[in-house]
C-alpha cells in the first residue's frame, strides 16, 4: 500500500505539472490576465491548477518543452517530452478509476530573466480512489523552471517535486 | 534510526549546496576555467563539490543570495539567508563527529538567460559517522536556480533536493 501511494504521489507530481499545462495553450493570451507582476506566468499557474483535474495526458505533454526534465523522488530523471508522455501513460494505467476531487496550487516568488523563469509552488490534492478505497490526501512542493517558446508561451522546462508537511 | 537518517539526508542536501558555495567566492574568477560552455557555472559546480567536504556553515551561507530558498522533503521552506544559516547550525549540531569521506557532484543541462540560470545535479555522498557507526551512503538529485550578483558572481537562489536511486 505504501509503495502504491508513493507511485500515486509520483503520478500526481507529474500530473500536476504535465496535465495542467494543457490548459495553458488554450487560456493564455497576452494581456488576458492582470494579477501579479507576471500575468502570463500567473495564467500558467492557474491553468496548471485547473488542468490537474482533467488528467489529459496528450494535452498535458504538449505543454512541456521538447527538452523538459521531470525530477521525482527515487525515480530516474525523465528527460524529454516523449519520455514524459510514456511515463504518464504508464502511471495512469496503474490507477484506473482515480479521479481528483480537489486540487489547490499556490506559487511564489516568480522570477523572470529573458526567456527563462522560475517559481516554487505548494500543492494540496485529494484524489478519489475506486472500489470504496479511502481518498488519497497529499501535499507537495515543486520547484519549476519555465522557458518561453518562440511563440511567446511559457512552457515547462524542468520540475522537481517533494512531499510537503500539512499546514 | 530511520528518522535520524532522514535528518542527515536533509542536512547533506543543504550542506551540498550551502557549504560548497563557500568555495565559489574564493575560486571563481572570469576566465579562470574553460570547460563547458558556461565556465563560470562549471566553476561554481566544482566549488560546490569541493566545499561540501568542508562543512563551513558561515562561508557556505555567504554564497546564497539574500532571498535564497531551500526546499527539502517534508521540511517547511527555508526562506532567506538568515533562515538557511540557522537551519544549518541546528542540523550540524545534531551530528557532531560526522565527516564526509566522499562526495561526487555531477551537473547537467546548464541554461542561462541574463542573470538567471538553472541546472540539475546528481550527488553521491559517503559520510563517516562517529562512535563506530557504519558510514552513511546516500544519493540525491537537486534542481538549482542561480542568480548572478551585481559583482558578476553566480549565487544560489533556489534549491530543491530529492533522494535518488543508486546507478
Amino acid at each position: 500500500m505504501r509503495k502504491r501511494l508513493i507511485v500515486l504521489t509520483v503520478f500526481l507530481a507529474v500530473a500536476l505539472s504535465v496535465f495542467a499545462q494543457a490548459m495553458l495553450a488554450q487560456t493564455t493570451g497576452p494581456g488576458s490576465h492582470s494579477e501579479g507582476s507576471h500575468p502570463d506566468i500567473d495564467a500558467f499557474n492557474r491553468s496548471l491548477e485547473d488542468a490537474t483535474f482533467r488528467m489529459d495526458n496528450a494535452a498535458t505533454v504538449a505543454l512541456w518543452t521538447e527538452e523538459g526534465v521531470s525530477l521525482l523522488p527515487s525515480t530516474k530523471p525523465i528527460v524529454g517530452k516523449a519520455a514524459i508522455a510514456a511515463f504518464l501513460d504508464r502511471v495512469t494505467a496503474q490507477f484506473p478509476g482515480a479521479r481528483m476531487e480537489k486540487f489547490e496550487l499556490k506559487c511564489f516568488d516568480i522570477e523572470v530573466s529573458g526567456d527563462l523563469a522560475s517559481e516554487w509552488c505548494t500543492e494540496h490534492q485529494v484524489v478519489h480512489m475506486p472500489d470504496g478505497k479511502p481518498p488519497f490526501d497529499g501535499r507537495g512542493r515543486m520547484l519549476l523552471v519555465l522557458r518561453k517558446s518562440s511563440e511567446g508561451r511559457w512552457r515547462l522546462e524542468r520540475e522537481m517535486w517533494i512531499p510537503a508537511e500539512a499546514d
